[in-house]
């Protein structure tokens, strides 16, 4: 593992740091702030995976987290969004599809499949990278959350290994990525048009026969315009209900997608998880 | 004046804003936080210099200042660090002169002298516009603080106006910009090779002649790169301790100069300026 850069921020220290990675075929970079209290010994650690068009700086300097990061004693980790040195072709030819577009799955299909593994990515390979290069991060205390993409990854990755990720909350996730248009055109090239294989990446399908133990937080703001066709927070919200699955949604009037939404609900988050974790 | 954007954010509003400017001699923007007590009546205001590079955007996305601003009920408002209309020959060939590095002077040579008056719309044009468009912003109650090239500026349009800005601080200003490469670039340049021009833009010669009744505090981190070569805060501490003018310098151990470091530091520095702008 690489250092790309290291910050004294909040007490403690704001990194970036660069590794070669085998599920994305190629390097991959991630950020990770370490809490003063990670000087003294093991911390719980909380996964952040951002929305479309991010990269694993986005969180880091917009959401504002590391202060009360700091105060709570949390690491916090973002991974990028997708495979960036795979040279696949085509990757680059949409902003919704491709780089900055991984939407944590493992893709079957050619010539994805080579690269675009951001799941195994997720729920493997970063780990191991965190428990190499970072003796303090408490892997038996991890959270997940995101926002947009990222909250979908948060709630299904959290859906299907409440073990490893023993909290889950979302900022305006898409819930139902089978039944609207980012998840359909993903789905369709990751995936292939087999509906079948979608199930095992949608929140609202996974729900009905895997539940976290935790309650799930969602924040979602009502002047968000991707709300209605892309995200769709009732329909996982209604699959929540059905199978008895715990879910606070707050829905915050006037707020938008943007991280201003997220950095005014961002200590309600980590809260959230450090009541679990740290509980 | 045009409303670019508005996002909802701690319970007030961020918005980015352009408008006709005279002494830029084109369009300029800025960006203003309104807190949730804007709404009930006149709040003070705090206006942010930022420094070499940056727009009228950085502040707001990484400084994290909104959380407490909403708190202690202050607006808060960024200009851009340069003009950006003017279309003037050679105004993109620098980094660190010209277009992102207007150096808050107002500029004697040309091709300069036509647009590049950044003192003049700071101190007139910008508190205008916020007079006409916002009627909670309180411009009997304004504080001023930046950072790097913005603490500069806050530091002398601070010390000259203090009447105007009530409170003043810097977070790793430069103090001395006649004794430093980037002071020396640009004072050359905007200003002429006669030196004595200089002194009216250089904090550590002005304090000697104007000082400002409230104490100025200054952060600045042990780990800035540029430390030594072109902020030279001990400079300034020596000519306000000849001077009798109170100023209150953090050296902040291990921290450099970028967002990380402002972000830990900016409530200390919202507190000071309500400890006086609402005192």
């Amino acid at each position: 593992m690489e250092v790309l850069s290291e910050h004294r921020a909040f007490g403690g220290k704001q990194g970036f740091y660069r590794h070669a990675s085998t599920s994305c075929n190629g390097s991959m970079k991630f950020s990770l702030y370490q809490p003063p209290q990670a000087e003294a010994g093991k911390v719980p650690v909380l996964l952040y995976l951002s929305g479309l068009t991010c990269t694993e700086e986005t969180f880091m300097i917009k959401a504002g987290a590391q202060r009360l990061a700091s105060e709570l004693g949390m690491m916090l980790v973002t991974c990028d969004t997708s495979p960036r040195d795979a040279a696949v072709a085509g990757e680059s030819d949409s902003w919704d599809f491709g780089l900055a577009a991984g939407f944590y799955l493992d893709a079957t299909q050619a010539p994805w499949s080579t690269a675009y593994n951001m799941y195994s990515y997720v729920v493997k390979e970063l780990p191991a990278v965190l428990a190499a290069n970072f003796p303090a991060a408490d892997l038996d205390r991890m959270g997940l959350f995101g926002h947009s993409m990222g909250g979908h990854g948060a709630l299904t990755i959290g859906l299907k290994h409440p073990e490893q990720f023993k909290s889950v909350s979302a900022f305006a996730p898409i819930v139902a990525p089978s039944q609207c248009p980012w998840g359909v055109k993903a789905f369709t090239g990751y995936l292939g048009a087999d509906q079948s294989a979608w199930a095992a990446y949608d929140a609202t399908s996974l729900v009905a026969k895997q539940q976290h133990p935790q309650t799930i937080l969602i924040d979602q703001g009502t002047s968000d315009k991707f709300w209605v066709e892309q995200l769709k927070t009732e329909l996982f919200v209604e699959a929540c209900q059905k199978a008895g699955q715990a879910v606070s949604v707050n829905l915050r009037d006037g707020y938008d997608h943007g991280y201003y939404f997220i950095s005014s609900y961002i200590d309600d988050h980590l809260r959230h998880h450090a009541g679990i974790l740290k509980g």
